[in-house]
């Protein structure tokens, strides 16, 4: 079965050699001493990994299962829920006036990633709900967040997201759900909605459903649609749970993989609901639980690579097989271990120069949240919302192809489930595809972020990389050429690409979209890129201080060297693909495809 | 649920427009005349489509049952089984001598994409006992092929290739399997062998493993390993069944998929076998099911990318969403269908483009193979043992990225079993895996092919590109500027490749293998780009010669100028990577992983 080993060194190497949190300007930072965020880290890594994780494969083995209107979640989850629930987890990043702790968002990104990495499935319930309490904190009334939100922060009522109907997904301007005003100021929803997830389960008294509907007489199209909360048992005043609301489980979804998730198809025949935010603005409302989830999702892409590549590298060193080319290196053994050879070498190294650089871009851009957050900075507020699609987009389709190269060192043991790595390929998958599939994040991120207050976030992404060079080089001539000289040219590549959609996406936009998703990995890996100079500078640093594990630090520059030279430079062909344009896109006829 | 039609118009083009197979000088190849193959493939066009596509989801969702010792298949397995072996299909391309057609390898080919695209688990029987029919054709002696021969190449009786065992895949070296030789002459088997394809159902009357094994007393190591067959039932002197042979099924793995196909552990007790080929030669003989097998791989890639593709594209001409960035196209339907946009044709071109090229190199591939076989041609034969392991590990990691690219189309309709897409990226996963995983493909193509018989083969490939390059350039300028200066910018890139590897390689052997695997993806987009000049010139000829279907010829040169341009110049990333050798690859002591 597989293990998880929470990485708390390289999370504590991040949060202060790297981002230098407790340093920062942003209010509650000046807590997040190392000794406090150790403690965290450490007991959320013990309970992931001896807790969730090994109920990772029961959820994957036996699944939800519909009973009578009742879902019953894998075995253990219950317990594992009240286990979490005890620790006050699910609450760590909310107000203390709902029962929350309070603590950054970063703290929150820091735990989740350990949480997605044990059990993504079982996490995604916890997950949910806090999207849903967001939103909830946004948007809602004093009165609907008093009602809702201490039962959410701390998971005795768990939340949903529904969005997607059979005919429509990402053009939500085709919704058919249905709102009707009621005299009590309440309304009527009726509509199907499907890929629920944590839709119906066992493991809540409640249930939170935000449902996005069209008001009887409304605006056509996405102008018309409202957001309304839908809960499973009525609330009365005095907080206790009244009659069942008119919201039922059709069936559940048969899914490639978190198959201990219950992803539901959900029936609305007449339910009460209540208006969250403005009329007709649901969009919006949503939005603020869609730009966490989008974090939360890409998040999960940096997760599941991770998991899969520690158990990759623990059979790498086991495995005896074949001999190194140079000489063997377990001579009084059958065979020397996979990790010798250069091939297997390569695919860990693409796996552990990925992880460790999403991991830095995951926190940095959590930091950002909180720095708009927190401290009302529109600058940062503007940068994040500009990366939240590359987070996202690049980061799950990355962390996909990762997983499927952690798979293939196992050989044939990979392809069976009993090792558990293929589960790890499917659970990951789905990332591409929730909150936005990822072509959505490239359309996002080219169509709409780029020029997004005349270009002013993407120029200031640009200065934080020049600026970084600038006040790095020519200190150190390895460190120049190892990481700034690759960071220019590529950051160089990036501005061009930009360049090239300004002078040909005005006259056909065509010609920016056909190279969206092209633009959304090169930009990630730019991003991947500075942290990688950022991480290296800090263990420079810490090298030269005499701070620190040597090795783990002498590790970290070797790692960063190898991104630097065999994943950076992949800009290049991005690039060469934007700069095509659309012609060779769109020469065909559909009806010569 | 998804659907399947066979690419009969596209093999053709590629046969006859391209390849010009009926008139090459190969044995048998007179007889390949337009409608001779027409009727073929049509043929089996109608058997893949209506009779084994179907069956692909039964045979997913059901799986294979082991009960009491006996294996049984999804529903409709055997009848589809007895359906095809009324058709002659399994013995197409087999001597007549044992009840085959004696169809050229390459029509074998042509016909066996169509089976692996509509059912690879189901075809897998099949395509095993093929296999093993040729070891007893290369290795047996007359009495063997006579007493096997005719029921296996009639699929009354299957197959098996019988390698692995628990401690050992690619290093088989360590192998542990025994066989203990008898006074009558025959030996004693007994070991465990896991991860057997086909290895016991109930589809056939008996079933010949071959089964590597140990002689006692033989060498250490790799060179003392023999091949035996062991059938399943002893085969009486009149060709009857007699007793139940001492190897039986120990269980059946759970696989992430190919569900259709019983994936054994089989356990030898003592069972009877009989040497095949020479003692201690074992590896010789399998790898002349291998190689075969490589080349049937390495088409299993193409045909899971091509049923994907095809139903990812009527997907996208289905499902309305959004509307096109330059202007409604379907103003009477409450939104555009998916195929308009620009990120949506993206993903086809890159699947289209991917399909109908790896079409073009396999098929090409085959009619080396048939080059070397049938007309004795070692310049063939050199040049497709190059290529094989390009075939084979290109083929399949491209094949299965476009199954995810196909999947990623349909959204979250993807991620759930009910349309079928998962299955495709699933079952075409294992193709990167068994007969030999990727990586050891890329070790085979760097540490061994290429500098075989002094280099050899890989100039004469050079020398073709060139030839090529030569024989066409300067009589239409577009066709130079799209097909013929991409294909010799990219062909350079690989011959820099070998530079390196030759000029590096010798001082520390690491150099080239941290290298491999990007050197057999820069050989692959150079050989699909060499079929895309092939196909556009043929295309273009036909156009000026009005002959044939001038949208499927244009539309030809436009997914040509597709993959010159946004795939072929992947070739420049590889090297680079390729360039900078091993220090960042090697750099990591293991402990710091």
């Amino acid at each position: 079965m597989p293990s998880y080993t929470a990485p708390v060194e390289d999370l504590q190497f991040v949060l202060h050699d790297v981002l230098k949190v407790s340093e920062a300007q942003t209010p509650g930072y000046d807590e997040l001493e190392a000794d406090i965020t150790a403690a965290i880290l450490e007991e959320a890594g013990k309970l992931t990994s001896e807790v969730l994780a090994p109920l990772n494969v029961v959820g994957d083995k036996e699944g939800c299962r519909l009973e009578n209107g009742v879902v019953h979640t894998p075995s253990g989850f219950k317990a594992a829920f009240e286990h979490v629930k005890a620790g006050g987890w699910p609450g760590l990043d909310m107000p203390e006036q709902y029962g929350g702790q309070n603590m950054p968002y970063v703290i929150g990104t820091a735990v989740g990633e350990m949480f997605s990495a044990a059990n993504q499935a079982f996490t995604m319930y916890q997950g949910l709900t806090h999207g849903a309490a967001s939103a909830i904190l946004a948007h809602g009334t004093q009165a609907q967040k008093d009602t809702y939100l201490p039962k959410m922060v701390s998971c005795d009522w768990t939340g949903t997201m529904n969005l997607t109907e059979p005919h429509c997904g990402t053009d939500l301007g085709l919704m058919r759900s249905k709102a009707v005003p009621q005299e009590d100021g309440s309304y009527r929803i009726t509509g199907q909605k499907i890929f629920i997830s944590s839709g119906e389960h066992d493991m809540a008294e409640n249930i939170i459903h935000l449902v996005l509907a069209r008001i009887e007489g409304g605006p056509e199209g996405i102008k018309g649609v409202s957001l309304f909360i839908v809960p499973k048992f009525m609330v009365k005043e005095d907080g206790s749970l009244g009659d069942r609301n008119g919201v039922t489980v059709g069936s559940i979804e048969e899914k490639m993989g978190i198959h201990g998730n219950s992803t539901c198809v959900m029936n609305y025949d007449g339910a009460t609901g209540f208006l969250l935010g403005q009329e007709h603005k649901g969009m919006r409302a949503m939005f603020t639980m869609m730009n966490e989830a989008r974090v939360g999702v890409g998040m999960q892409g940096l997760a599941q690579a991770d998991v899969a590549y520690q158990n990759a590298v623990n059979y790498a060193k086991e495995r005896l097989q074949g001999r190194a080319v140079t000489g063997a290196e377990n001579p009084d053994g059958p065979a020397d271990p996979l990790i010798v050879h250069p091939d297997i070498r390569r695919a860990l190294m693409d796996q552990k120069s990925f992880t460790e650089g999403a991991r830095a871009f995951i926190l940095w851009g959590a930091t950002l949240i909180d720095a708009a957050h927190r401290g009302g900075d529109d600058a940062a507020d503007g940068l994040v919302s500009l990366l939240t699609p590359v987070i996202k987009g690049f980061l799950t389709d990355q962390g996909y192809d990762m997983t499927v190269k952690a798979q293939q060192i196992y050989g044939g043991h990979g392809y069976i489930e009993e090792w558990g790595m293929s589960q790890f390929t499917r659970d990951a998958r789905i990332a591409m595809i929730y909150e936005g599939a990822n072509g959505v994040q490239a359309l996002d991120l080219v169509g709409r972020k780029l020029a997004a207050d005349g270009g002013k976030h993407v120029m200031a992404f640009f200065d934080l990389v020049k600026g970084f060079i600038k006040d790095n080089a020519g200190q150190d001539p390895e460190f120049d050429a190892d990481f700034l000289e690759p960071l220019k040219a590529a950051s160089k590549d990036l501005q061009s690409a930009g360049m090239y959609f300004m002078q040909n996406g005005v006259k056909n936009p065509n010609n920016a979209l056909a190279g969206s998703t092209d633009f959304m990995h090169m930009f990630g890996h730019v991003c991947l890129g500075l942290m990688w100079a950022r991480m290296a500078l800090a263990s420079k640093q810490a090298l030269a201080a005499d701070k620190g594990d040597p090795d783990f630090h002498q590790s970290k520059l070797a790692t960063g060297r190898y991104y630097m030279v065999r994943q950076l430079p992949a800009t290049a062909l991005h690039l060469n693909r934007i700069s095509s344009g659309a012609d060779t896109v769109m020469a065909l006829d559909a009806a010569n495809f």
